[in-house]
């Protein structure tokens, strides 16, 4: 009696295993989507020229009109029209701003709201965050715009994931990965997958219906082979990029280590010089111990200067050591500089033998010596920059190794993405092994709506109230 | 032949002094007004949900509209209208984006322009601005939209000036003060003193056109000296808000002194605390020596803590004095904590009396004494906060020692506007005394003219493109 022992594992009455789940057991629409007014700055907290409060939410015109003056009542004007008003304080005036108002269901949160462009002082931006919060809007959590956008039918949850990640790239690759997510690349390789196994399903179901039809065997149709293998393929293909994906939008550690005067330092800046802009831009502090932010071939690079390593005594050199030593083990690859001059001397190779990660052997000062390098060394200049492309291409090629992902091939970033994608895979791989055991198909079709159910997940057809909040909860404010 | 020598020291012969200049001799409309289309950032430089970037100048909607797809032509849709479009470099998408339009005349510059509002993350700032650029759009220089919405006659120099002061301004009440200037607040001021002397030159034309008629002597009409007066009245009291509007605007140091364990640093800790949003959202890094930015009663103040006096041999301490002794005498106003459990000692006085700057005296730790506090000194408690109000209404008193400008009225914050209202207070003190000698109303003509372009210049209606670009150049970029 396999059918009921496979019910009863599951605790479902075999009747409700055999009325298939819906994909939509949770559809978001059934959630209730909150829709009170919220606000938030969405701009960096900066003086600057300009700033925008954005603000949505049912009733959020009407609340935000009496605030201010020069023209006719904001929930009476067209959507995606902007106005210049004058935002009051009873009768203090706090600034003159621009109104971008906003009608459902035509807006980023499918809600009725307004973007108020304001002067970039923080007295003009504190004034108008307590003014509204005041008038009744809630300052929003983070994520709640996109959350909202989600909830609202206005972006699947594959698209809404890539607005987090476009905020938060630092190069202009993970901008480009981050963009071809929000774009759709994502939620259409999961729902051409989703609807190959809905076909499935359909053939499925006439088995259950008519078990007695011919081809009864070979459950979920005559197709029902290929087109699971070839939805298997574009699952593992994605999950496979995973780790790209990660690596593209979180960046990686890399130190540079060697003997003292094998230059080094010289490396660090002449890396990050090139990329000053990301650099001076995206962080303006320093820290105890020299690090830089570059982009090496697209990949946001933490590149760490560490202390030259040499015999010594000296408690403070000992100490500075200790602590590359530190910097080193947490890298994701090494870069060991070697002097040209010198070559590779027995205490650079035990060095390297004690390195635990890839290590790119760079042969410098090739411009004073002339030596040819080594087979396992990459001839550069830290000085002229002779050679540094190539360097640059074998520390990208070592933070690459070992992951998936071709050029053009959406990669995923999103854990949650992964995890589902392989709860989906998992599915498969049983129903194809009760499949040739030649389950009967009410077996098969549980499996089936379980990878159904774990595909909806992933853009969102299914979905709980709880994976939302976790979800969203990693966004910035404004978002 | 008083005319003559008149008229022969400003170079010019007796016709052209008679010929009154005309006020707009410059008039900023003969300015040729640059219009090609520029680009900037308007949002603060740094990670966020949003970032607007600022484009106008002619033909800028069609050299934009190549650049993005997604619906017709950004140059056939009408101003004041928002459109969701995505940015594409050649084959590549750059954003997805949210473009406002707008329409000469109807715009802040009063050229066709756009606020193209992306995701706020570096790579995509960069890559825009790099597209854009490459596509013709000149990065724009400080306060170059300002400049071009002056040119084009949308705003006044006053008002043009308050866009930069509102921009940065650092309390509440400095923004207040800008606002109430971008409002017309001065520049209505000075067009009733311009309008009253108008009428006076219209009398005093009548008495060189006629120069037999009855009231000839009293020359600029019978009303002249009434008018002249109120003209004065009003140009005084502006030029003497001046030193209160660059308080407010720019603030002042305040140093906290005394000896050592008198309380110094927590009373640092607690102004800095009632603050605290000023102080993390605005500063983000701290300095070798202790300062912080406050408001006190809307004055932004950057608040120093010395390091505490008493004899000492110890180098570090001496070392830390000698800062001290620079702090307070860079200082505006000085804080001298006294201790009221010690009472103020001979080296306290001495200490005092080498302060060249105003000083209050803090009659600190009353919760512990309950000593009452000698006439000359404020009660506080650093640690429970009672008096502290009092100490900052004392602060700010001094602060604004000798300073003009009730609650209410428009205080001056621009040099360059106080220097002409002293210009024009000056050409109507030689017109008043060359009435009071008699002189012809031709000669008299001379210094109203003279009154007149100086009140010109302040709201822009006489101006040079010299005298623009030095304005415009204390601006941020975007503004």
């Amino acid at each position: 009696m396999g059918i009921l022992r496979r019910a009863g594992r599951r605790g479902q009455p075999r009747d409700a295993a055999l009325a298939l789940p819906p994909v939509n057991r949770y559809p978001f629409r059934v959630i209730h989507a909150p829709d009170d007014p919220i606000v938030a700055l969405a701009t960096a907290p900066a003086p600057s020229a300009l700033a925008v409060i954005r603000l949505s939410g049912h009733g959020s015109l009407a609340l935000l009109s009496p605030l201010v003056r020069g023209g006719p009542a904001l929930e009476s004007l067209p959507g995606h029209t902007v106005h210049l008003r004058t935002v009051h304080d009873a009768d203090e005036d706090i600034d003159q701003v621009m109104v971008a108002v906003y009608r459902a269901p035509r807006s980023y949160t499918g809600e009725d709201g307004a973007e108020v462009i304001c002067h970039g002082s923080m007295p003009v931006i504190q004034r108008l965050l307590a003014l509204f919060s005041r008038a009744g809007f809630r300052p929003a959590g983070p994520g709640e715009f996109t959350q909202r956008a989600f909830l609202n039918g206005r972006m699947d949850l594959t698209r809404a994931e890539a607005v987090n990640e476009i905020v938060r790239a630092r190069t202009d690759r993970a901008r480009g990965l981050a963009l071809q997510r929000l774009s759709g690349a994502i939620e259409g390789q999961i729902r051409a997958a989703r609807e190959n196994l809905v076909d499935v399903r359909a053939a499925l179901e006439v088995s259950i219906d008519y078990p007695d039809e011919e081809d009864g065997a070979a459950a979920g149709g005559p197709q029902a082979g290929e087109r699971l293998l070839a939805v298997v393929g574009i699952l593992e293909a994605l999950a496979r990029t995973y780790h790209r994906g990660r690596i593209f939008q979180d960046g990686v550690a890399v130190a540079i280590a060697g003997a003292t005067n094998s230059g080094k330092s010289s490396l660090f800046n002449l890396l990050l010089r090139q990329e000053r802009a990301i650099v001076s831009e995206i962080h303006g502090t320093t820290r105890d111990y020299l690090e830089g932010q570059v982009s090496i071939e697209g990949i946001p690079v933490r590149l760490f200067d560490t202390a030259g390593i040499r015999p010594s005594s000296d408690p403070l050199e000992i100490e500075g050591m200790r602590r590359a030593e530190e910097v080193i083990r947490a890298a994701d690859v090494v870069v060991y500089m070697v002097d040209s001059q010198a070559g590779i001397r027995p205490s650079d190779e035990a060095f390297i033998a004690g390195i635990a990660r890839p290590v790119i052997r760079a042969w410098n000062k090739v411009d004073l010596t002339g030596r040819a390098a080594p087979p396992d060394c990459i001839a550069v200049s830290a000085v002229t920059g002779a050679g540094i492309e190539d360097l640059e291409s074998a520390i990208a090629a070592a933070i690459l190794e070992g992951t998936s992902g071709e050029a053009g091939q959406p990669l995923i970033d999103s854990a949650r993405q992964r995890d589902l994608i392989d709860r989906a895979l998992e599915s498969l791989a049983r129903f194809r092994q009760a499949q040739g055991e030649g389950m009967p198909p009410d077996i098969l079709a549980v499996d089936l709506a379980e990878a159904l159910e774990a595909l909806g997940e992933i853009t969102g057809e299914v979905t709980s109230a709880e994976i939302l909040e976790r979800m969203f909860s990693t966004f910035c404010v404004g978002k």
